[in-house]
């Protein structure tokens, strides 16, 4: 699952142990970031409160952050992030097909215009981050994003890029359970 | 200094006020990172949450730390992280030459061969993340790094992809005050 | 669907029309690739007459013919063929998890030691087709591989540049059908 | 003349042996393509049915097929399609300079702005496909391709995507006699 | 200092001792570049007068010279000229934070837009020299340089993507003294 | 002939008018780069003595110095070299072959291991100056070459990083009269 050694559960420290059995029952099973993460807890509990921070705060719809994860995740190459918010966003989107169009090329995806700049910037502030300038802000805001949800959007895609990393280092591997959730429901449109 | 607006540090939360007042007397400045992180204190926390989770717990010293950061910021054309934390690894490494030779090509820095293997490592998971194999992880080892220093050089090499995104994508720049900081010594051999 | 006009199916050749009402018989629907194709039906012959010499006469089993096109395609961020072939890949493995592994990064799948080879020549071809040496072909030998079926290893990979090129071009779209597919069973291990 | 066995021509199905005495005839030689191809007498039949529907069929000008095969050929650095098919773009541009400005560099070679367009798509669609847009397709237009002409642009360029990376890995070598043909004459202009 | 023989300066052709102690005495040391290249004493001549020729005579401010100089060698990651060019545009600029800026990444440096299109050219050249078109030189001519600036700005360019080469290719490191000049002074803004 | 105004040549500096003729005498035309050049007499002498500096004293020999030019101005795309200088290869190495093959891709090139090595090193510091390692050194050391011959690998391979930059910025073009210079002779083997 990982390259790194996994600490037994109930080992952890107790907040670490709680937010683990709160996914398990969330889920019915413990994705393996938690896992693997676990390895150093202090470092655990800042990535999942920077996600958290930006998932119970953002004026972005959830299925907006996801989107975002699956793009950059794709872009990336990362199969952990790929395939477990591929599932997020099939759920959050109620849209069985999105997650293999957004992973493999968002170009391609069945989504809005407005999602599709979205995931332009992601992907290429993940690509050429150095090639970002104000025209990209603009881009966004002319389709409607305001500058908290553009800064999340950046924030985000950030994020993945740091999670991307670790996973593609340590070689995390996702559930097998993540490959299904969601498929079985019709598409939005 | 950024595309974001900048939040009055009188009428941020009292943690975030007491951390930028904290900065501001150890430096004699505040780095503009932490007012332009502030516009989102959640995240503020949780970025600086992590990189104090590495800086007081890692088994690597600290101008290791630096020099992984300069490295890959270096790789990012990061200006922000290159000048700032290029003062702080002059500072910790007792080295006035080491921010430009890491920033520029880490091949050509003046630094052990244990040193280059450790940033040679952090470019390849800045600029080719998909390529990392098992055989980087063993050569880290081959080089004297544990498991812990090896996840924590990978987990901040991460970091940093994540904030130098962030600062490319709100154009953060550093205080002048960096870039003269660390420079009067004599270099350590 | 495309960019491209689509014929009538009664209008076109005769074995234009009865291969396309093959496919409709066998999958339950038409791939929207032999519509698309058969604006060109002397191309579409030619196209076709390819992949099943190589499909029906291979000495690779029909599940490698599979993976190395998923893992193309994935190369090239092809989704029409990602999508189509990955539901190929996982009946044909008899794995409902491979499609995403291939092609979002083929060195994460669960593949044996010798497909994994198989997916970097093919990946390396797609990429760096100048990089090939004479040490990639003793590669797949020792892997086990004949001439022959590394021929056919090279030969689907260029087929695959191919289609993934005119998938792009004439943007392509898979049938909806084709994501569900294959999913309904358990994994090979 | 290439890593894997050339068969016995006397040996081969009779359609092979007949297109292989056919050429001979017209070229005054064996192209080598055909002896290398005929390795598997069902690709080569295919690969070469692909090549004369557009040869044969399509409403560009001999001329543009051949500029459209170097200028792909050149973007992929392939020695057997850029001094074979050079020789045909001279003949059939009646330019004797013509082939190592597409081969090196369509821009600077000495064509009209239709022929640049044409050219800038082939190299666009062999080096970045998932770039490719709506404006691509409209850019031709305006140069006065018709629909059909746009797909054979394509089709051509994605066919020698196919044989391009063919010849890298079966490292096919150009007979001497393609280098100097269409070289005694004078240019168009 | 290099991976080729340093020759002895007193054996020397004259005129190649008389520019190295030229340097010395104003500089209070000799540039290892001055050393390193003796090794070849036609080549040190002819390299050193094409610096010269456009050093002394070109419309372009010395101050722009070394911008230009700094901006391409940073974009290469030569350690070297970005050091000793980045001190000379730190004491030409009267600008103590100018060579990080530049070395690091040009857009996000303190400059007017006409330097910023300045470098922007010269970043292009370097990377990207097959797509210079036209309008390149049109954006250096809207921003007010004349043809012979213009000339100027690459040739510059091309001068320092030999020198970065071979400073790459001997490994030349600069002499620890150009790290500190020009830094004890106010920037000019 | 080049976006830049070309001098008269009767009002250039004596030395150049010179030079001028000689290539005149020589080779029956004069080759448009000394045109061009003279643009800046003081580059221009600067330009040739670099070259001549190289061609006239080398320890390699001259259809070693014509392959080294024409395998780096392939790598960069560069009509105006890669032909002209293309043909000082054909007459130098008495290979009517080797310039197209030299260009397009120097590793199927019809030549000895050792001069592959030498254009491998060539091409590895025209793309990627800073992937270079003593290792390269060592390479071309093994193939016999001496420090002198392998410094002037590098410093003519530098030098036209220079001129093929110059060639494209200022979009020079060949002389018809070298496309067909040295083809009308028998190969070496």
């Amino acid at each position: 699952m990982t390259r790194f050694p996994v600490p037994d559960v109930e080992e952890l420290p107790e907040d670490l142990t709680e937010r683990i059995e709160y996914e398990r029952e969330r889920a019915g099973f413990v994705p393996n970031v938690f896992l693997a993460y676990a390895y150093k807890p202090a470092q655990f509990r800042a990535f999942f409160d920077y996600y958290d921070a930006i998932k119970d705060n953002s004026p972005l719809a959830r299925e907006e952050i996801e989107m975002i994860i699956v793009a950059t995740s794709g872009a990336n190459d990362c199969l952990y992030c790929v395939v477990a918010h591929g599932a997020l966003a099939r759920i959050y989107a109620e849209d069985p097909y999105l997650a293999e169009q957004l992973a493999t090329n968002h170009r391609t995806a069945n989504i809005s215009d407005q999602h599709e700049a979205m995931c332009d910037v992601a992907v290429k502030l993940t690509e050429r981050p150095t090639e970002i300038t104000e025209s990209d802000i603009e881009r966004l805001r002319d389709h409607g994003f305001s500058m908290e949800e553009i800064w999340d959007i950046a924030s985000l895609t950030s994020l993945f890029n740091l999670s991307n990393r670790m996973a593609h280092f340590a070689d995390w591997r996702p559930n097998e359970e993540f490959y299904q959730l969601g498929r079985d429901q019709d598409a939005r449109e």
